[in-house]
């Protein structure tokens, strides 16, 4: 295992290089071991960390400053996968195959060819390579270096290369989680009369759900669509025993017209009569396309912002106060697929856009 | 830890050293160690052991031999417990409350007890005590004896002292399991319109179950309630991800009129459209009222033949040709719930009608 990585190679291959190192959430120290050399041996650049959390920075006194985020994690891998290796990189033409290719291995390698080439930059830099994206807003990597130092995510604009075909993406869904419960009475199966069966229980949640219509929200003119779905179920004691107890976990993903308060009590209305407890929930963030330092990398790198579907942290950027904007290599409809590609004329036609909007 | 048992004690208080020896089905090897142990120490008993099962005779060249035969293991604790411990035993007056109070270390202990008692009894006894009863029968520590050595089961009738109430329960329903599979496409679950939900398939089937009215079959004048069940359910990949599989494991307990592929072909119908494998299946037993051997027992001990709902191994003797039924103490009602318990004076009353019936 190499203790660093050569940031001067093709940004392609680079992103290959990444997928390479195990970083399911949860077991981001190697990746982030591995960045945080690569950082170090940068003479310009300050570099901080925080758990598996890095901060770079350029401390060159420019009036104006611009952050670059990206998580280094992934989801897990597909179920008939070892759940702690990786969905190896393989190329297929100009096409890289595995695990993050999109979801976001390519932002990062984006981000670490800027640290490389951009020591004497217009504007001030941020980079901040952060773990535990992927799953409750609790963990977040990017939330731990808020708490801890504040101070060092100050920026005029920040920018997550999180994927969006090369547009600039704007705003984003929140999302809620709750689980689902329900209650019943254990019996032996062959005397199923004396239990009540808890997993029958949800079959009228699961109705409600699968005959649900997901809305689209018009939000600053961009059209932000939901979706409310059932994404883990579990319940049962025995081959032989009536359930007691039965549950389903749901994910709610809002348009950012709500607050999480406000998606809950849509969610509550639409599964009445089930018990629901909220286990995590994060703000969206309304697309804010008028703000001057957006307007400029828009201007920058041409076409016309789009709204994202998924949250992002630029929700958690928006709560901080500072402007955010998603822009990065890949389609965002492979993230968490089996057939995740990137195309290495993205990641490369990516890099090349923002060098030439910070030179 | 004691290596062996004191079966001259009071065979209710024998009961409550049982249930305080861990025996959850796989875990069952210090039970019979225990159990083995306690039977070497008697001269007019040939022990053999087969993995967990043990199987103890007399050799007194009677003209009748009487099989006497109990399960060793339980079904798993509550949720909340230890999977490998025991739910120890505890008395309120003269109930005895734990895990296996009524299935069945109370019909174990009376085993125990008549090894003692009856040293030259009046028709030769083969006691059997087994591992896996309470799981798939391909684990099943009676058939395991039954394959390796056949011979040393025969008898003219085998009584199992499941927990009957002190009556003759006659025959058994079969039980049969079946996995119900729904598959779909996993997609970020901020973009769910590009995947397809396993677990929301699952709604159709859970209310089929929910709503499915399990029949009462007449066989030979007995009464058999049926049930249909799911009893295991599970799905999902992470909290952002679309399940791309999903399954409820259903156990349906039919009527001895029916085989086990009748029994399938009826699963088949009332979840038509739906995935379905098979992972297990016993045959029930016809109740059988009129053989000889069942009816001496049935004037012994009083009272009428009752129906048995649940599948015990009543079945696989019956498949053998050797007469069988159940006779033990406890409400086989209370088996694998959390009110687990049987009175003192069911167990003492199941040993000496047994004692009566045999001297």
């Amino acid at each position: 295992m190499t203790k660093f990585l050569d940031l001067s190679k093709d940004v392609a291959e680079l992103t290959a290089d990444l997928i390479d190192i195990p970083s399911v959430s949860g077991h981001e120290k190697k990746i982030a071991d591995v960045i945080e050399e690569s950082l170090n041996r940068q003479a310009h650049l300050n570099v901080s960390r925080f758990g598996d959390a890095i901060v770079a920075r350029t401390e060159l006194g420019r009036s104006e400053r611009v952050l670059l985020a990206g998580h280094l994690d992934t989801v897990p891998l597909p179920t008939a996968s070892n759940a702690r290796g990786t969905v190896p990189s393989r190329w297929s033409g100009e096409t890289l195959y595995g695990r993050g290719a999109t979801d976001m291995k390519g932002g990062v390698a984006v981000q670490l060819a800027l640290t490389a080439s951009l020591t004497h930059p217009q504007k001030d830099l941020t980079f901040v390579f952060y773990d535990h994206e992927e799953v409750e807003a609790a963990k977040s990597g990017l939330l731990r270096v808020a708490t801890r130092a504040r101070s060092l995510l100050t920026a005029d604009l920040a920018v997550l290369l999180e994927p969006t075909n090369g547009y600039v993406e704007a705003g984003c869904n929140g999302t809620l989680r709750l689980r689902a419960t329900a209650e019943g009475t254990a019996a032996h199966s062959a005397r199923a009369w004396m239990g009540e069966n808890a997993i029958h229980k949800l079959a009228g949640l699961l109705s409600a759900l699968q005959q649900y219509e997901p809305a689209a929200v018009d939000v600053d003119g961009l059209a932000y669509r939901e979706g409310l779905n059932a994404v883990g179920i579990g319940g049962g004691i025995a081959g032989n025993v009536i359930p007691d107890a039965a549950y389903v976990d749901i994910n709610y993903r809002f348009a950012p017209d709500k607050t999480p308060d406000q998606a809950e009590e849509h969610v509550r209305q639409i599964l009445a009569g089930y018990q629901l407890t909220r286990t995590d929930a994060a703000a969206g963030a309304r697309p804010g396309l008028g703000t001057p330092a957006v307007q400029s990398l828009v201007t920058a790198v041409g076409g016309a912002a789009q709204p994202k579907y998924g949250w992002t942290d630029v929700a958690r950027f928006a709560q901080m106060g500072i402007p955010a904007v998603n822009f990065g290599p890949g389609d965002a409809l492979l993230a968490h697929t089996d057939d995740e590609h990137v195309l290495a004329s993205e990641v490369r036609k990516c890099l090349g856009a923002l060098l030439d909007w910070l030179t």
